[in-house]
């Protein structure tokens, strides 16, 4: 039974229904698991980054994402196989750009243009339903990615470039990447370097006046309703509030500055 | 492996998961594929429409549907029979009314009265659990349709009526039927009559001033966050934004009124 | 094939995909069945009441339950086995308790604290994907419930308290103990005692001015938007509005006073 992991932003609606029932018509002994269906519309990024937390813990096999901004646009379908033994079938834009090394990186890459492997005729507006899907499906019944199309170069696949935090004595200049479902602000610093359990940090939002937050281990650590700053189960700095939504209580949004100050060190 | 297809009105909390239970718990050796649960609630158009759009691209196999804002009223609970093989399931009420075509027609119905398919004691508030959900796992089990309860004529099925455009020299007077997922709003024009790609239509939404909204074949051939006119992946008109939500941005709602004229004709 | 189903409060992002992935790569031959995640954040009560809805309707099988505000703290992972056959996992906060005498009451409960059932590291912020997952997927493949770590007297388990009505002459003390998926609110009163179907009820919600609803056995009782009083399809007295959300409408809230009164005994 091979498993079929889907990722997308097409939140309400059928479509994501119709991608698995089109996946199903031509692999009918997969097996699909949903990954999400609602990353914010067009967020490649925050796609990429719900793919690096989540691809390592599936099964080996096909894993679809679509999050498609570019959609009717010259942007190329790919398959693309990685050294763990999985295929991934989405849009080169990057979208598998944050999750490919955690599955010991990108053995080969095939553009999508063996139209008998598409559903026709080909609506510019969704090819979920009428290339990636099918697509899905094809590798999830066995054909080998090399029937998919040429094989391209595996550098010549988009990447995702993430902001770069900039480090100072005592200071973080940081920014927010994207939010988690409960509210939580994924900070673009990986793990919490220079900031030790229990310790208060200076967190200025934007040009707003700072507050104090403590860098805890778990939620836990503080009481309800108040923030704290921590490592994600995925490694990634958070700002968030227990038992809260960060996002809410501190109007937080992607993208904002934050920049975070430790007093012992200014 | 019988597939069961399942859409509903039903949201967040547990009433869609409780029918998967009751379908897996009569038809063990089925597989369930959500179509969506999200439409909006007891709109039995925005269900119908979602319907037509999906079962072509279903498996062959039972799908269940329940937008039933008749619930504990005389509505009659029905099995339906389509050339290709499928058998429907839900409420009398036209919620299938767009899709059965698109499946080659209606064979056969018959009102699901026999109470050894249901599940006692039925609730007059959820049907879905207590005759649907059981009526969708006993056809998946390979119950005949016939075995449900008296067969009743083709003609009597409840049919949904959409409203119809009215067509002009150079102008179409149009009106929202629903919105997709990304805010795309549906107008009810199949197809693009008389509009040519790339060409200026003047919008009128309700009695506000006009605008101008190019016609185009993808997306992308607009700006992101330009307004435009497309023909869906599923062949209706479509008021949409790049990379945003026509919903949100024009402040559009159902049944609103849109009038388009192609200033060449005027 | 078993099953196994999932409850939380994940909502929207990947964090239950994740849980299905690690479930799967332990158990690849058993199914899950989606209850649902969308249970409001940290409401453990409103978790249980789903949960004793849901799983009398669910096949004998594994019920995963995710709703954990104290993830992270001393609260026990625990492993429940009750008299229908089920196995319950979760964490030890009361979540299952309003489930559990639906399923014949508890036989046995044992921590999970053996680590070899333990993805690694374990992360303080998620011990769905890390502790309970897993041993989900444990119990699915067959590792009876004892290998999961001590056991634990029943009694010890946690339980959730319902707060109580208080009944008078002609009146019921109540309150809103949660939502359903329409807006409709389950108020602490199991059926209706003291109601006649077609009676009218005077409600007064907090201190607000009382409005007139009326008792009714299905929402086609009333008119479309008008408020009525019900019992709902798991036994639970209701405040609705038919065809629309009740919660919005009469701008209800979680833990709200519902006073009802019947005029003819006062």
């Amino acid at each position: 039974m091979v498993i079929v992991t889907f990722l997308s932003d097409f939140g309400r609606g059928p479509y994501a229904g119709i991608c698995r029932g089109v996946i199903k018509s031509v692999a009918p002994r997969c097996e699909i698991i949903d990954l999400t269906h609602d990353i914010p519309a067009f967020d490649v990024r925050a796609g990429a980054l719900a793919l690096a937390e989540s691809l390592p813990h599936m099964p080996v096999g096909v894993h679809l994402a679509i999050v498609d901004p570019g959609v009717g646009t010259s942007r190329r379908p790919v398959a693309i196989a990685v050294q763990r033994g999985d295929r991934l079938v989405g849009p080169d834009n990057g979208l598998f750009s944050l999750a490919w090394d955690e599955l010991g990186g990108v053995r080969g890459a095939w553009e999508i243009r063996n139209t008998a492997w598409w559903r026709h005729p080909v609506a510019a507006t969704f090819h979920g339903r009428d290339i990636f899907a099918p697509a899905a499906g094809r590798l999830a019944a066995g054909s080998p990615p090399a029937e998919a199309g040429p094989s391209i170069p595996k550098e010549s696949l988009a990447r995702l470039h993430l902001p770069e935090p900039a480090f100072g004595p005592g200071r973080i200049e940081a920014q927010i990447l994207a939010f988690d479902a409960f509210g939580s602000a994924l900070l673009n610093v990986r793990g919490a370097p220079g900031l030790a359990a229990g310790q208060m940090v200076q967190v200025t939002l934007g040009d707003r006046p700072p507050i104090m937050v403590r860098f805890v281990s778990a939620f836990g650590d503080v009481s309800p309703g108040e923030p704290c700053l921590l490592v994600d189960s995925s490694g990634w700095l958070h700002l968030a509030i227990n038992l809260g939504s960060a996002r809410e209580a501190l109007r937080l949004e992607r993208d904002m500055a934050v920049l975070l100050e430790t007093g012992g060190q200014r």
